[in-house]
């Protein structure tokens, strides 16, 4: 499906580096947060292949910001996020899923601490701002809740930090994982997270000021040919590889953190409060009824899932597979799927139906991706 | 910018009808709601001039419905909604701006009055659910806030009507305009409503069952060559001729109803109480500093405009086109433009930085479009 173009329009918005993106040659899209998100550059596999390399330059703007500020901006945070932020630090990213008062997932972003009354979360695909603001409107706390002028660019790669260093200079070495640091530029001072959306090393640069887009872009790229830079972005078959989950693919509001193996973020066993926390209690007291799990797929080597495919065993539905794609390096089709539990079991054997007919699938881990990876 | 092309996920969601608009060669789609919108078949101008002349089915199932269910979901239908809803009947609907307690709209739905303790927000493209929900867990309000399986078919252009009712019955020719009554369709009853996003004439039919989308679809395309029936979508031609807004392009949360022109949908009159009323009536007192306003442009024949152009007036800039595009029955480029309100006086002729170059053009009324068109 959905072969056909993209028209854009202003509420499709581009970002300050949509005119460098257009330059270096993007051949594929998505829409991210009402926003142009690269998907392509020269192919998958070429994309792929440099990225494990190299350093790329990701335009990751559509990573938007919520951002709370205030005196009540602390107790809002802990409040919508499953993982406790109660002792948050400045400088500090924290990976939090934001769940409703069913424990339905609402989103996964990554939470800044900027100062003690200011957060960022730097979110995955939907408006993460309306949940905030209404939950702030509703309980008349002193807070304001606003998009700010952020916008993410993403240096990836073994060779990111080389270039960087480059850059901005040795105290980049410093930063440790997910931990961010204020550099200056261009009379800005811009954090810069040790973050990303690969598991091939790098940064994430938070510019605040659209104006300068261009400059930032062209003075890490005129640094660039020393670590083969070329522009690239989030790239599936590297995800899938590393067990790095998207929203809105790999989990919906259906779905639960424990649901997708998300237990260890969550604040389930002090007593932290969050929305959603007497919801979560209660599924790990019954136990889950499905579970995210990682499949190997026989058969040719497959294209990228674009939609969910059908999971049978013994003829009976049994989830579906929600993203999925043929790694080179491993050699195998990969893929995620959201299993009914008695199907869950590993090693377990079940029938998915692609686009181009049923395939056996093997069930395993999502990290055992990586591990295989590791152990080549 | 952005002819590169969309690359599917599950997170861009299909819809119940995506195959039936794949088989009747969609060339275009934008993301609205997560969700695949046909923007383009044919191309803009034939979709359009076919659309005025017969009959087009839409696939407008990215007009997700917010439900609000429950004892508190007349109240807070109220208090979200400028429109005064304090006596909404079943069996209507109407256009409700969404503000926040600035006045900045977060969406423009049409909300259906379903029960008295049920509404259907139809909305624009943003997770309205979202603001609503926290609003509702905020406030501690005895309501369900939920996304239903409900995927509006739209059937649109001045032979919809006679194609409806050799469908669904001549009962068909009895719904007045923005009200729905309920037909049976293979032992579902289907709200259809006369409504649409066009200013053709025709109805929007809410099916609630996705795994019908096909049979609902085949059901009316096969009754449809009396009518030379084809698949279409919203058409920006038809749209800005008509004067009919969309959220994300013409406005967002930075506008408010009046800066857009929508004073006769806000309750400002009266003591119905919702969140921003304050806020309208401060800016209504103190008056608005800009204002959307209709353009004519001068040059040849433009391209859709994908990206907010820059208007000046003796240098400085005094706002932005939102949208525009060449009409060819008015033989004129037509376009929204958010202005300051010293640029926005009628007749005014200011400059606009199109694409290709500086153009002069002139102000006017939106509905001067229409009207123009009425008194060829």
């Amino acid at each position: 499906m959905a072969d056909a173009s993209l028209f854009p329009t202003r509420r499709l918005r581009g970002t300050p580096f949509t005119n460098r993106v257009q330059a270096a040659g993007v051949s594929g899209y998505t829409v991210y947060n009402h926003m142009l998100l690269p998907t392509v550059f020269k192919s998958l596999e070429e994309d792929y292949a440099h990225l494990k390399q190299f350093a790329q330059i990701w335009d990751v703007s559509a990573e938007r910001q919520v951002q709370i500020e205030g005196p009540d901006a602390h107790r809002l945070a802990c409040m919508i996020s499953a993982r406790d932020l109660r002792n948050a630090q400045p400088g500090r990213c924290y990976y939090a899923p934001i769940t409703n008062q069913n424990g339905g997932l609402l989103n996964d972003p990554v939470a800044l601490c900027i100062a003690p009354d200011k957060y960022w979360f730097s979110i995955a695909d939907g408006d993460l701002l309306l949940w905030v603001a209404g939950l702030a409107q509703g309980l008349n706390l002193n807070v304001t809740v606003t998009e700010p002028d952020v916008s993410p660019l993403a240096i990836q790669g073994p060779m990111a930090e080389d270039l960087l260093v480059d850059v901005f200079g040795p105290e980049i070495r410093d930063i440790k994982f997910f931990r961010f640091t204020a550099f200056p530029f261009m009379g800005r001072i811009l954090n810069i997270a040790r973050s990303g959306w690969s598991k091939q090393g790098g940064f994430e640069i938070y510019l605040d000021d659209s104006t300068l887009g261009g400059t930032l872009w062209d003075a890490i790229t005129a640094k660039g040919n020393a670590y083969n830079l070329r522009a690239g972005c989030p790239n599936l078959i590297e995800r899938l590889e590393s067990g790095l989950l998207g929203y809105g693919n790999d989990m919906t509001s259906e779905n639960t953190p424990l649901e997708i193996g998300l237990d260890k973020y969550c604040a389930l066993d002090n007593d932290a409060e969050f929305i959603g926390k007497q919801a979560l209690l209660r599924q790990r007291d019954s136990g889950i009824t499905k579970k995210l799990m990682g499949l190997t797929l026989a058969g040719p080597p497959m294209s990228p899932v674009s939609m969910p495919l059908q999971c049978k065993a013994a003829q009976s539905n049994v989830g579906i597979v929600t993203s999925g794609v043929y790694s080179p390096d491993l050699n195998d089709n990969i893929a995620f799927a959201m299993l009914d539990i008695t199907a869950a079991e590993l090693g377990n054997t079940i029938t998915v139906e692609t686009m181009t007919g049923s395939v056996d699938a093997k069930v395993c881990e999502i990290a055992d991706f990586e591990a295989r990876l590791k152990a080549r």
